[in-house]
Protein backbone atom coordinates (compact mmCIF):
# COMPACT_ATOMS: atom_id res chain seq x y z
CA UNK A 1 0.00 0.00 0.00
CA UNK A 2 0.80 3.60 -0.64
CA UNK A 3 1.90 5.97 2.72
CA UNK A 4 -1.07 7.72 2.64
CA UNK A 5 -3.16 4.13 2.83
CA UNK A 6 -0.81 3.24 5.62
CA UNK A 7 -2.05 6.33 7.27
CA UNK A 8 -5.80 6.13 6.73
CA UNK A 9 -5.54 2.13 8.14
CA UNK A 10 -3.06 3.03 11.03
CA UNK A 11 -5.03 6.97 11.88
CA UNK A 12 -1.19 7.70 11.79
CA UNK A 13 -0.61 10.59 9.88
CA UNK A 14 1.63 10.76 7.05
CA UNK A 15 4.38 13.34 8.41
CA UNK A 16 4.36 11.49 12.01
CA UNK A 17 4.88 8.26 9.45
CA UNK A 18 8.00 9.66 7.94
CA UNK A 19 9.10 11.24 11.16
CA UNK A 20 9.42 7.28 12.37
CA UNK A 21 10.79 5.82 8.94
CA UNK A 22 13.63 8.79 9.78
CA UNK A 23 13.71 7.77 13.46
CA UNK A 24 14.51 4.22 12.67
CA UNK A 25 11.31 2.44 14.70
CA UNK A 26 9.40 1.80 11.24
CA UNK A 27 11.45 0.12 8.78
CA UNK A 28 11.50 1.25 5.04
CA UNK A 29 9.06 0.18 3.02
CA UNK A 30 9.72 -1.47 -0.96
CA UNK A 31 10.46 1.28 -3.39
CA UNK A 32 8.34 1.59 -5.82
CA UNK A 33 9.93 5.07 -7.88
CA UNK A 34 12.71 7.76 -6.65
CA UNK A 35 10.22 9.03 -4.48
CA UNK A 36 7.48 6.48 -3.20
CA UNK A 37 7.52 3.24 -1.92
CA UNK A 38 5.29 0.69 -1.04
CA UNK A 39 4.17 -0.37 2.46
CA UNK A 40 2.59 -4.23 3.67
CA UNK A 41 0.85 -5.05 6.88
CA UNK A 42 3.78 -5.37 8.73
CA UNK A 43 4.49 -1.36 8.84
CA UNK A 44 0.52 -1.17 9.52
CA UNK A 45 1.19 -3.48 13.03
CA UNK A 46 3.88 -1.58 13.79
CA UNK A 47 2.59 1.50 13.36
CA UNK A 48 -0.36 0.07 15.96
CA UNK A 49 2.73 -1.09 18.32
CA UNK A 50 4.49 1.80 18.64
CA UNK A 51 1.23 4.21 19.01
CA UNK A 52 0.56 1.81 21.87
CA UNK A 53 3.73 1.65 23.34
CA UNK A 54 3.67 5.99 23.33
CA UNK A 55 -0.26 6.09 24.49
CA UNK A 56 -0.93 3.22 26.20
CA UNK A 57 2.74 2.28 27.89
CA UNK A 58 3.66 6.18 27.81
CA UNK A 59 7.25 5.50 26.07
CA UNK A 60 9.16 8.14 24.73
CA UNK A 61 9.98 7.34 21.23
CA UNK A 62 13.83 7.17 22.06
CA UNK A 63 12.86 4.20 24.74
CA UNK A 64 10.28 2.48 21.58
CA UNK A 65 13.66 2.18 19.88
CA UNK A 66 14.79 0.54 22.54
CA UNK A 67 12.18 -1.59 23.45
CA UNK A 68 12.13 -2.48 19.45
CA UNK A 69 15.44 -3.39 19.56
CA UNK A 70 14.88 -7.05 19.98
CA UNK A 71 13.53 -7.00 16.58
CA UNK A 72 16.53 -6.64 14.90
CA UNK A 73 18.75 -9.17 15.79
CA UNK A 74 17.58 -12.61 13.81
CA UNK A 75 20.54 -14.28 16.02
CA UNK A 76 18.98 -13.98 19.25
CA UNK A 77 17.08 -16.72 21.19
CA UNK A 78 13.41 -15.53 21.45
CA UNK A 79 14.25 -15.73 25.47
CA UNK A 80 17.03 -13.11 25.42
CA UNK A 81 15.20 -10.98 22.82
CA UNK A 82 12.58 -11.16 25.76
CA UNK A 83 14.65 -10.08 28.45
CA UNK A 84 16.11 -7.18 25.90
CA UNK A 85 12.30 -6.01 25.42
CA UNK A 86 12.34 -5.67 29.12
CA UNK A 87 15.20 -3.58 29.51
CA UNK A 88 13.65 -1.60 26.75
CA UNK A 89 10.36 -1.26 28.26
CA UNK A 90 12.07 -0.16 31.61
CA UNK A 91 13.04 3.73 32.51
CA UNK A 92 16.67 3.19 33.83
CA UNK A 93 17.00 6.60 35.72
CA UNK A 94 14.42 6.11 38.74
CA UNK A 95 15.17 2.99 40.44
CA UNK A 96 16.47 3.81 44.13
CA UNK A 97 15.51 0.35 45.87
CA UNK A 98 17.68 -0.30 49.03
CA UNK A 99 19.74 -3.82 48.88
CA UNK A 100 17.72 -5.16 51.91
CA UNK A 101 14.53 -4.94 50.17
CA UNK A 102 15.97 -6.16 46.71
CA UNK A 103 17.03 -9.19 48.35
CA UNK A 104 13.67 -9.85 49.61
CA UNK A 105 12.27 -9.51 46.26
CA UNK A 106 15.20 -11.96 45.52
CA UNK A 107 14.39 -14.62 48.03
CA UNK A 108 10.61 -14.61 47.11
CA UNK A 109 11.16 -15.21 43.37
CA UNK A 110 13.37 -18.04 44.45
CA UNK A 111 11.21 -19.39 46.47
CA UNK A 112 8.54 -19.24 43.58
CA UNK A 113 10.92 -21.07 41.52
CA UNK A 114 10.80 -18.53 38.86
CA UNK A 115 14.24 -18.19 37.14
CA UNK A 116 14.55 -14.39 36.69
CA UNK A 117 17.96 -12.65 35.15
CA UNK A 118 19.70 -11.30 38.02
CA UNK A 119 19.97 -7.92 35.92
CA UNK A 120 16.14 -7.98 35.51
CA UNK A 121 14.37 -4.28 35.90
CA UNK A 122 11.62 -5.96 37.02
CA UNK A 123 13.43 -7.27 40.23
CA UNK A 124 14.99 -3.62 41.06
CA UNK A 125 12.00 -1.90 40.37
CA UNK A 126 9.49 -3.88 42.41
CA UNK A 127 11.99 -3.59 45.75
CA UNK A 128 11.72 0.41 44.87
CA UNK A 129 7.96 0.39 44.62
CA UNK A 130 7.28 -1.79 48.26
CA UNK A 131 9.98 0.74 49.86
CA UNK A 132 7.22 3.07 48.39
CA UNK A 133 4.71 1.65 49.97
CA UNK A 134 6.29 1.51 53.23
CA UNK A 135 6.93 5.11 53.54
CA UNK A 136 3.54 5.66 53.14
CA UNK A 137 3.16 3.26 56.09
CA UNK A 138 1.80 0.22 54.26
CA UNK A 139 2.51 -2.72 55.77
CA UNK A 140 3.85 -4.59 52.23
CA UNK A 141 6.26 -7.21 52.10
CA UNK A 142 7.19 -9.09 48.88
CA UNK A 143 5.11 -11.59 50.10
CA UNK A 144 2.32 -9.57 49.63
CA UNK A 145 2.29 -9.78 46.18
CA UNK A 146 1.57 -13.72 46.47
CA UNK A 147 -1.72 -13.67 45.21
CA UNK A 148 -0.89 -11.78 42.06
CA UNK A 149 1.88 -13.88 40.87
CA UNK A 150 -0.19 -16.74 41.32
CA UNK A 151 -2.69 -14.98 38.57
CA UNK A 152 0.15 -13.59 36.49
CA UNK A 153 1.67 -17.30 36.46
CA UNK A 154 -1.41 -19.13 35.83
CA UNK A 155 -1.86 -17.34 32.50
CA UNK A 156 1.64 -16.10 31.38
CA UNK A 157 3.01 -19.55 29.90
CA UNK A 158 -0.28 -19.35 27.51
CA UNK A 159 1.10 -15.48 26.94
CA UNK A 160 4.78 -16.06 25.83
CA UNK A 161 3.53 -19.40 23.60
CA UNK A 162 1.12 -17.10 21.86
CA UNK A 163 4.39 -14.55 20.90
CA UNK A 164 6.20 -17.27 20.39
CA UNK A 165 3.90 -18.78 17.69
CA UNK A 166 3.79 -16.05 15.91
CA UNK A 167 4.77 -16.44 12.02
CA UNK A 168 8.24 -14.77 12.11
CA UNK A 169 10.65 -13.31 14.93
CA UNK A 170 9.78 -9.87 14.50
CA UNK A 171 6.08 -10.72 14.94
CA UNK A 172 7.13 -12.17 18.35
CA UNK A 173 8.86 -9.59 19.70
CA UNK A 174 6.11 -7.49 18.93
CA UNK A 175 3.65 -9.51 20.65
CA UNK A 176 5.84 -9.89 23.48
CA UNK A 177 5.34 -5.99 23.80
CA UNK A 178 1.79 -5.91 23.28
CA UNK A 179 0.91 -8.62 25.23
CA UNK A 180 3.68 -6.68 28.49
CA UNK A 181 2.40 -3.12 27.73
CA UNK A 182 -0.94 -3.46 27.12
CA UNK A 183 -2.67 -6.16 29.14
CA UNK A 184 -0.73 -4.74 32.52
CA UNK A 185 -2.77 -1.33 31.61
CA UNK A 186 -5.89 -3.10 31.07
CA UNK A 187 -4.60 -4.93 34.87
CA UNK A 188 -4.88 -1.68 36.38
CA UNK A 189 -7.87 -0.61 35.39
CA UNK A 190 -9.27 -3.82 36.76
CA UNK A 191 -7.92 -2.79 39.73
CA UNK A 192 -9.49 0.33 39.95
CA UNK A 193 -12.56 -1.17 39.17
CA UNK A 194 -12.80 -3.38 41.73
CA UNK A 195 -11.43 -0.31 44.14
CA UNK A 196 -14.34 1.43 42.83
CA UNK A 197 -17.06 -1.27 43.60
CA UNK A 198 -15.26 -2.08 46.91
CA UNK A 199 -15.32 1.43 47.62
CA UNK A 200 -18.99 1.62 47.19
CA UNK A 201 -19.69 -1.36 49.37
CA UNK A 202 -18.07 0.00 52.22
CA UNK A 203 -18.77 4.20 51.71
CA UNK A 204 -22.89 4.22 50.99
CA UNK A 205 -23.15 8.02 50.10
CA UNK A 206 -23.53 8.91 53.83
CA UNK A 207 -19.48 9.31 53.92
CA UNK A 208 -19.97 6.92 56.80
CA UNK A 209 -17.59 3.47 57.32
CA UNK A 210 -19.10 1.39 58.87
CA UNK A 211 -16.80 -1.93 59.40
CA UNK A 212 -19.56 -4.18 59.99
CA UNK A 213 -20.44 -4.08 56.36
CA UNK A 214 -18.43 -4.98 53.23
CA UNK B 1 10.13 22.02 59.99
CA UNK B 2 12.12 24.65 57.55
CA UNK B 3 11.47 24.73 53.57
CA UNK B 4 15.67 23.22 53.71
CA UNK B 5 14.59 20.40 55.91
CA UNK B 6 12.02 19.72 53.81
CA UNK B 7 13.55 19.31 51.02
CA UNK B 8 15.90 17.07 52.45
CA UNK B 9 13.81 14.45 54.28
CA UNK B 10 12.10 14.39 50.91
CA UNK B 11 15.05 14.11 48.45
CA UNK B 12 13.04 17.46 46.10
CA UNK B 13 14.64 20.49 46.10
CA UNK B 14 13.85 23.66 47.71
CA UNK B 15 13.22 25.22 44.36
CA UNK B 16 10.83 22.46 43.04
CA UNK B 17 8.95 22.56 46.27
CA UNK B 18 8.60 26.47 45.81
CA UNK B 19 7.38 25.68 42.38
CA UNK B 20 5.00 22.99 43.83
CA UNK B 21 3.76 25.67 46.31
CA UNK B 22 3.06 28.32 43.70
CA UNK B 23 1.04 25.72 41.45
CA UNK B 24 -1.26 24.60 44.47
CA UNK B 25 -0.32 21.26 44.90
CA UNK B 26 1.30 21.34 47.66
CA UNK B 27 -0.62 23.26 51.09
CA UNK B 28 1.02 27.20 51.83
CA UNK B 29 2.96 26.30 55.28
CA UNK B 30 2.67 27.93 58.59
CA UNK B 31 4.42 31.21 58.30
CA UNK B 32 7.01 32.59 60.96
CA UNK B 33 8.22 35.69 59.41
CA UNK B 34 7.14 37.91 56.62
CA UNK B 35 9.66 35.41 53.81
CA UNK B 36 10.10 32.33 56.11
CA UNK B 37 7.49 29.14 57.29
CA UNK B 38 7.34 25.94 58.54
CA UNK B 39 6.24 22.43 57.41
CA UNK B 40 4.85 19.52 59.15
CA UNK B 41 4.66 16.04 58.07
CA UNK B 42 1.63 16.18 56.55
CA UNK B 43 3.86 17.92 53.52
CA UNK B 44 5.92 15.79 53.88
CA UNK B 45 3.55 13.16 52.55
CA UNK B 46 2.18 15.27 50.02
CA UNK B 47 5.97 15.61 48.73
CA UNK B 48 6.39 11.98 48.06
CA UNK B 49 2.86 11.59 46.92
CA UNK B 50 3.34 14.13 44.18
CA UNK B 51 6.83 12.60 43.20
CA UNK B 52 5.29 8.59 42.94
CA UNK B 53 2.42 10.27 41.08
CA UNK B 54 4.65 11.80 38.99
CA UNK B 55 7.73 9.84 38.22
CA UNK B 56 5.74 6.42 38.82
CA UNK B 57 2.43 7.21 37.72
CA UNK B 58 3.68 9.24 34.91
CA UNK B 59 1.26 11.84 35.75
CA UNK B 60 1.85 15.73 34.37
CA UNK B 61 1.67 18.51 37.50
CA UNK B 62 -1.87 19.62 36.13
CA UNK B 63 -3.31 15.78 36.18
CA UNK B 64 -1.57 15.77 39.65
CA UNK B 65 -3.41 18.86 40.31
CA UNK B 66 -6.52 17.10 39.47
CA UNK B 67 -6.37 14.39 41.11
CA UNK B 68 -5.54 15.67 44.76
CA UNK B 69 -8.82 18.64 43.92
CA UNK B 70 -10.76 15.78 45.69
CA UNK B 71 -8.45 16.36 49.04
CA UNK B 72 -10.21 19.75 49.11
CA UNK B 73 -13.52 19.53 49.50
CA UNK B 74 -14.55 18.33 53.31
CA UNK B 75 -17.75 17.31 52.40
CA UNK B 76 -17.28 15.09 49.81
CA UNK B 77 -18.48 11.32 51.24
CA UNK B 78 -15.09 9.23 50.32
CA UNK B 79 -16.76 6.91 48.19
CA UNK B 80 -17.23 10.42 45.66
CA UNK B 81 -13.86 11.59 46.49
CA UNK B 82 -12.81 7.95 45.26
CA UNK B 83 -14.94 8.62 42.33
CA UNK B 84 -13.02 12.07 41.78
CA UNK B 85 -9.61 10.70 42.10
CA UNK B 86 -10.31 7.97 39.61
CA UNK B 87 -11.46 10.34 37.15
CA UNK B 88 -8.72 12.60 37.86
CA UNK B 89 -5.54 10.02 37.46
CA UNK B 90 -7.71 9.06 34.44
CA UNK B 91 -5.81 10.94 31.04
CA UNK B 92 -8.97 12.09 29.00
CA UNK B 93 -7.54 12.55 25.51
CA UNK B 94 -7.23 8.90 24.73
CA UNK B 95 -10.36 6.71 24.89
CA UNK B 96 -11.23 5.48 21.52
CA UNK B 97 -13.52 2.58 22.98
CA UNK B 98 -16.37 1.15 20.54
CA UNK B 99 -19.56 1.38 22.12
CA UNK B 100 -19.70 -2.44 21.71
CA UNK B 101 -16.90 -3.45 23.71
CA UNK B 102 -18.28 -0.82 26.52
CA UNK B 103 -21.44 -2.88 26.56
CA UNK B 104 -19.46 -5.94 27.08
CA UNK B 105 -17.13 -4.31 29.56
CA UNK B 106 -20.62 -3.13 31.58
CA UNK B 107 -22.25 -6.50 31.11
CA UNK B 108 -19.53 -8.08 32.72
CA UNK B 109 -19.21 -5.64 35.30
CA UNK B 110 -22.63 -6.32 36.28
CA UNK B 111 -22.33 -9.59 36.19
CA UNK B 112 -19.48 -9.96 38.86
CA UNK B 113 -22.36 -7.16 40.80
CA UNK B 114 -19.92 -4.60 40.61
CA UNK B 115 -21.27 -1.15 41.18
CA UNK B 116 -19.80 1.07 38.96
CA UNK B 117 -20.54 4.79 38.37
CA UNK B 118 -21.25 5.16 34.63
CA UNK B 119 -19.24 7.80 33.70
CA UNK B 120 -16.05 5.21 35.52
CA UNK B 121 -12.91 6.13 33.42
CA UNK B 122 -11.99 2.79 33.69
CA UNK B 123 -14.79 1.26 32.05
CA UNK B 124 -13.98 3.09 28.58
CA UNK B 125 -10.35 2.49 29.04
CA UNK B 126 -10.71 -1.23 29.83
CA UNK B 127 -12.91 -1.69 26.70
CA UNK B 128 -10.23 0.35 24.94
CA UNK B 129 -7.25 -1.70 25.59
CA UNK B 130 -9.89 -4.76 24.55
CA UNK B 131 -10.14 -3.76 21.43
CA UNK B 132 -6.10 -2.78 20.75
CA UNK B 133 -5.09 -6.51 21.20
CA UNK B 134 -8.38 -7.42 19.29
CA UNK B 135 -6.36 -5.56 16.68
CA UNK B 136 -3.08 -7.54 16.95
CA UNK B 137 -4.91 -10.65 16.94
CA UNK B 138 -5.55 -11.71 20.51
CA UNK B 139 -8.77 -13.79 21.58
CA UNK B 140 -9.43 -11.17 24.37
CA UNK B 141 -13.12 -10.33 25.68
CA UNK B 142 -13.96 -8.75 29.02
CA UNK B 143 -14.62 -12.29 30.59
CA UNK B 144 -10.44 -12.70 29.95
CA UNK B 145 -10.05 -10.51 32.88
CA UNK B 146 -12.10 -12.21 35.50
CA UNK B 147 -8.94 -14.15 37.08
CA UNK B 148 -7.56 -11.19 37.32
CA UNK B 149 -10.59 -9.68 38.87
CA UNK B 150 -10.65 -11.88 41.33
CA UNK B 151 -7.54 -11.16 42.69
CA UNK B 152 -8.41 -7.67 42.38
CA UNK B 153 -11.42 -7.77 44.58
CA UNK B 154 -10.02 -10.22 46.71
CA UNK B 155 -7.88 -7.19 48.51
CA UNK B 156 -10.01 -4.11 47.24
CA UNK B 157 -12.02 -4.14 50.71
CA UNK B 158 -8.76 -4.20 52.78
CA UNK B 159 -7.37 -1.42 50.39
CA UNK B 160 -10.30 0.75 50.77
CA UNK B 161 -10.88 0.49 54.21
CA UNK B 162 -7.07 1.06 54.80
CA UNK B 163 -7.90 4.24 53.28
CA UNK B 164 -11.31 5.10 55.02
CA UNK B 165 -8.95 4.49 58.38
CA UNK B 166 -6.58 7.39 57.92
CA UNK B 167 -6.53 10.10 60.84
CA UNK B 168 -7.93 12.77 58.20
CA UNK B 169 -10.26 13.04 54.84
CA UNK B 170 -7.00 14.07 53.33
CA UNK B 171 -4.55 11.42 54.24
CA UNK B 172 -7.72 9.33 53.26
CA UNK B 173 -7.40 10.82 49.86
CA UNK B 174 -3.61 10.77 50.00
CA UNK B 175 -3.93 6.92 50.22
CA UNK B 176 -6.38 6.18 48.20
CA UNK B 177 -3.78 7.33 45.67
CA UNK B 178 -0.88 5.76 46.63
CA UNK B 179 -2.81 2.94 47.20
CA UNK B 180 -3.96 3.19 42.80
CA UNK B 181 -0.88 4.09 41.57
CA UNK B 182 1.69 2.73 42.94
CA UNK B 183 0.66 -0.83 43.74
CA UNK B 184 -0.84 -1.30 39.99
CA UNK B 185 3.03 -0.11 38.91
CA UNK B 186 4.27 -2.61 41.67
CA UNK B 187 1.72 -5.62 39.87
CA UNK B 188 2.62 -4.42 36.20
CA UNK B 189 6.39 -5.96 37.70
CA UNK B 190 4.95 -8.88 39.31
CA UNK B 191 3.51 -9.88 35.53
CA UNK B 192 6.89 -9.35 34.28
CA UNK B 193 8.62 -11.33 36.59
CA UNK B 194 5.65 -13.73 35.60
CA UNK B 195 6.74 -13.42 31.57
CA UNK B 196 10.01 -13.63 32.51
CA UNK B 197 9.88 -16.89 34.35
CA UNK B 198 7.20 -18.21 31.87
CA UNK B 199 9.98 -17.50 28.63
CA UNK B 200 12.81 -19.07 30.71
CA UNK B 201 10.56 -22.11 30.86
CA UNK B 202 9.42 -22.42 27.07
CA UNK B 203 12.85 -20.68 25.77
CA UNK B 204 15.72 -22.60 27.12
CA UNK B 205 18.18 -20.37 25.46
CA UNK B 206 18.39 -22.47 22.56
CA UNK B 207 15.98 -20.43 20.77
CA UNK B 208 14.07 -23.19 19.90
CA UNK B 209 10.06 -23.79 20.99
CA UNK B 210 9.37 -27.14 22.01
CA UNK B 211 5.39 -27.40 22.74
CA UNK B 212 5.90 -30.88 25.02
CA UNK B 213 8.09 -28.25 27.74
CA UNK B 214 6.64 -25.58 30.10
Amino acid sequence: MKISELSRRSGVSVATIKYYLREDVLPAGEPTSSNQASYGDGHLRRLRLIRALIDIGGLSLARVRDALAATENDELPLHDAFGAVMLGLDDPGMTVADDDTVGEVRDWLADRNWTIAPDAPATRRLAELIGILRTFGLPVTAESFSAAADTAEATAIDEVRYAHDQPDRIASVEMMLIGTVVYERAMAMVRRLALEAASARIDDGTGIDDPARG
